[in-house]
């Protein structure tokens, strides 16, 4: 099995041809989209999506990664096992959370051109490179026939802020991503809420988003009455702040890169559901 | 074969997800897309595509539909067998128009929690509950093992208005859904039309909307010039109003729910051909 | 193997009916999206499309370009072998670019309704004809099964500009696609270039778009500094106008039709890379 993740959007017949070559390599390959609208060269989203995807597939599917602004220049390609799971990316950081939560078994550098469609065009490795790669890597080609081993130190890794307590004793994370339904994903994990939960025992919890204020953890979007704030841990394991039945992103004019503080709950709070929608 | 629709978008990695699972649980699953572009939470437009699509699948199918607003409260989860038909779907009226046409042959509950994926998340039931239960059903487990039975009538369901005769003899109805290329795809169905013909004898009919006539129905777009607007008994079955080579939701500036009458012709109409494009 | 190619969107069922079509006469047929977000009718970007992505599927593969203002009408749907590949499309001129690289094999004209899902609506010739006679013809259907043959010179053409060399020795052409990205990509091809660059010798050439001039040819969009202009031989095999990291569309304020001219480069050639980003 073979996934695919891209920044190539779907009005172009990009993803289409990198499957043809996958078929014409490995005639009974199974592909899988996650997604191909990635914004165009954005590492972070692709970076926190592929994390998000890779674990719900069976071992031994292989995952291709191409949002790739430095096709055509220095860059490697690489090819990483972990967990049962092989990923074939760009070497720009775009696998920086997949390496952050577990070790690799093994990392090679994809030099081996006897795999590569020819000619190898300077702009289009997903489809000269990647693709059959990827085909033969599904039929249980070895690791060590793409290139020579690379060690994990030597990878490429995104500056990606992580969430933490700052020296008022608040947990700090920022909003990074905002899905389709304008829901606010950040970088807050249920272990890290857990620590906090243990710290304000029966006071709650306190969420704040720039000026705004929700009161406690939700366990679902219909906790609330719809249009009012929520925060909950999403189906990525991650703290969301959501609106029931509506877009927090439009209700808290938020950006990727928003601050979200937790603290321990005070009976001062005025929950935000109460104020009226901006 | 597996069917999904959605209103995931295309924009995260929650479709690929899903058939990760589905193919997790089920490895030679066929899974075809059916849409995921469903506006976030629209039940009507879920309900009307349903309809439209399922038929066209072999017996056998399990048509996967999670537009699901309440996902995490109390809301069952349902499954449904019809016409060697099976769909998987939140109880909360998106299989509307599916029972409106056929009796269903069996109804359950989707219960039993050992099939689920664990822990089941309280806003992702498309890939906790439904994607499992739907590779199992693929593989053929039976009905009665997913949990108790319910009666038709306990179903929720969407109130849809129906197109029908009003005082004055015309036949009346409504824009329902607005496709990709702005035509206006009313609840009229082949069969009403018919009565209409039968009334309306050599005199034809008209069709009004907002202050719009169209005289008669066409048989194709191109039976009228580039530009001009037309009446056409759609891919659905159901009457549609269209612009040849345009798109009639701008060029009548509709809206879902727009109220569209036929009445029996006279010949005092002016077609709106003839008028000048708004 | 089956490709298929339309204007419907992905925000509708159609898509997916057609695949429920195909896989309800043809069980294992494997299906792929090439796009089906051309621009509604826009015969031009899908004669580019399929052109660029046939090739690199397997031999035996079923096309399907379901891209048809006339369907309804008069105009015929034609089966075009051509290099191992059959192509299913409407004869309104869509397989023009194919055509004229190659020679085509068999050519005809599909008119056996034995194979047609009936009744055959007069909107979607797509999922009542094309479907059901690509599944057929992915399971070996010989041609002439479908109708009789027709002469490649009676098939419909759609009017294409070509580059070419003007009366002052330049190269000519224009942009005939504008893709995700925003790359603008001209219909100059590498054997066009290479006949320029053999007349320029070491004094290289230059490229004008508007009132804007870039020097030479790059090798990958990394050969210049981010938001800076290039030129570069695409994966299509085209010439392409790009940004490195940015949108050429909007930079240059393109459109499709605009000219693109490439002179033999002279001293004087002020690179756009140093002038003022509008």
């Amino acid at each position: 099995m073979i996934t695919l993740l891209s920044d190539f959007g779907l009005d172009d017949e990009y993803v289409g041809v990198m499957k043809g070559v996958i078929l014409a390599t490995h005639s009974q390959a199974r592909i899988v989209d996650i997604t191909h609208r990635i914004a165009p060269q954005d590492l972070v989203a692709a970076a926190y999506c592929i994390r998000s995807a890779y674990r719900y597939f069976p071992r031994g599917t292989v995952h291709v990664v191409v949002v790739d602004p430095g096709v055509g220049s220095s860059r490697s390609i690489v090819a990483v096992k972990l967990q049962g799971h092989t990923f074939l990316a760009p070497d720009n950081g775009v696998l920086t959370l997949v390496l952050e939560e577990r070790r690799a078994d093994e990392i090679v550098r994809v030099s081996n051109d006897r795999l590569f469609l020819k000619p190898v065009s300077r702009t289009f490795h997903g489809r000269d490179i990647m693709a059959p790669v990827a085909g033969h890597l599904s039929m249980g080609l070895q690791m060590d026939r793409l290139g020579p081993g690379v060690a994990a130190e030597d990878l490429k890794r995104l500056p990606l802020g992580k969430a933490g307590f700052n020296v008022d004793g608040d947990l700090e994370g920022a909003v990074v991503l905002i899905d389709r339904f304008g829901n606010l994903i950040t970088n807050i994990d249920s272990e890290k809420l857990a620590s906090l939960a243990v710290k304000s025992g029966d006071r709650g919890i306190e969420i704040r988003i720039a000026q705004h204020r929700i009161a406690g953890l939700s366990q679902s979007y219909a906790d609330v009455s719809a249009g009012a704030p929520l925060a909950i841990v999403g189906s990525k394991g991650f703290l969301e702040i959501a609106i029931n039945c509506g877009r927090a992103e439009r209700y808290f004019e938020a950006c990727r890169g928003d601050t979200i503080t937790l603290s321990v709950g005070s009976t001062k709070t005025v929950p935000d559901a109460n104020q009226t929608i901006q």
